[in-house]
């Protein structure tokens, strides 16, 4: 199963992404949980100790990996490089191992915009090429909405895109404009998961809002998930009940993909 | 007066800004209002009708003025193009006029990581700096928590920088990212806004975390700006106690800028 989760920021993708991964990896499934998010923290959702995250250093951060794989420096443009570096031993050269799950930072050099290209957009597009494509674990994507660094042949590998969603117009707006992209890289399944619902006025909003996406689930408003960024809890400690909400998502999920 | 408001997604960012934008401009103020963040939509927030924003094209998607500004198509990597386009007649051609703030959309041709180029990025760098260095009016960025798309002339020339956070780890994690950035390329100025503030606990816990980081004031969290989301209201005109509370936050800029 390769699940890339996407939407607008801060509707709780690594919270999903994180919870998720732990659900599968509890059922003694191998998971590969990647944060391709700069703005995310899929480490200390997924709880890794604060003091062992400051130690995880980004692939796209790692100057001389990216020259060695891709013979040039990173930031470089215009020169010449290797689009198709090797990658298969990135996992778990420099992946982080957590209960079964293995975590991988793309880190910070953002993808760039389709066309603008450079060393290191070239090793992490190749990367996650390699763990869509030809991997045999679960694969667990914390992305960003802008979904342009997926190529075409990686898009239509994903098994499901999530597209998380809050009440409101603004992250209905970013799922319908994923949706879009995600139709023009060939991607079939594109879901939705409702996130910050607060009662059933939220969740008939985000209904009739969805267009014909197909809601995959809900996960309710939670104090709990709130406090558990402040105390610093992974989310899947933090609330039973989110626990048991994205259990129904990931059974509703498999029963459609 | 020139701002720059960034942090992590989800934090608030389009909310402060278009609220600061109104205040300005109720002032009789000219106020530049920049959506220089793909994933927020601050021509909703400061109230453009629905209909109309659809018609707004941002400025890295129109191909035509990209390619006859720098001499290049957008996403050309590695050929030649001016890295310094003219862009003087930009803000007036292609923004918005609302009730005297002028909206400039950006777009969605993310900025690149440094190093990685192409002609789209030349020419927003282009404008921004154009904004922030050559205009006398009040200008407010939008923008997102990756800050590295600002030149080293441009970031100087912001009068201050405004992290906003939430009470959690998380965003103060950015918060601190950032002003470690900001630092990097040459501004002094870098404060902080605490938003979705519950109650005392909220405010004591971002305090403490705040490192060395000034706090100008804070927004209260509030059902009222949530729903705006939901019912499309602009954020200036769902809570007069946000509102109120961004006047705060403008007297204490004032003060220390």
């Amino acid at each position: 199963m390769k699940i890339a989760i996407t939407g607008k920021g801060g509707v709780g993708k690594t919270t999903l992404a994180s919870i998720l991964s732990h659900i599968y990896s509890s059922e003694a499934k191998k998971v590969i949980a990647v944060d391709a998010d700069p703005d995310a923290n899929l480490a200390a959702a997924v709880g890794v100790p604060k003091d062992e995250i400051a130690k995880i250093k980004p692939i796209a951060e790692m100057a001389d990996l990216v020259e060695e794989r891709t013979g040039a420096k990173p930031g470089a443009s215009g020169g010449i490089f290797k689009i198709n570096p090797k990658v298969d031993d990135i996992p778990e050269g420099f992946g982080y191992q957590l209960n079964g799950i293995l975590l991988l930072e793309m880190g910070k050099s953002k993808f760039a915009a389709s066309g603008c290209y450079c060393p290191e957009h070239a090793l992490l597009r190749r990367l996650l090429k390699h763990l869509i494509v030809e991997r045999d674990e679960i694969i667990i994507v914390d992305m960003e909405a802008g979904i342009e660094h997926l190529t075409r042949g990686t898009a239509e590998a994903v098994d499901a895109f999530i597209v998380v969603v809050e009440p409101g117009q603004r992250s209905l707006q970013t799922a319908l404009a994923v949706k879009k992209l995600a139709m023009e890289l060939g991607v079939k399944r594109v879901f939705v998961v409702a996130n910050k619902v607060r009662n059933n006025e939220d969740l008939k909003f985000i209904k009739n809002n969805l267009a014909d996406m197909t809601l995959l689930g809900k996960i309710s408003m939670n104090e709990s998930i709130v406090e558990s960024d402040i105390s610093g809890l992974p989310s899947y400690q933090a609330s039973t009940q989110a626990v048991e909400e994205v259990r129904e998502i990931k059974k509703n999920l498999e029963k459609v993909v």
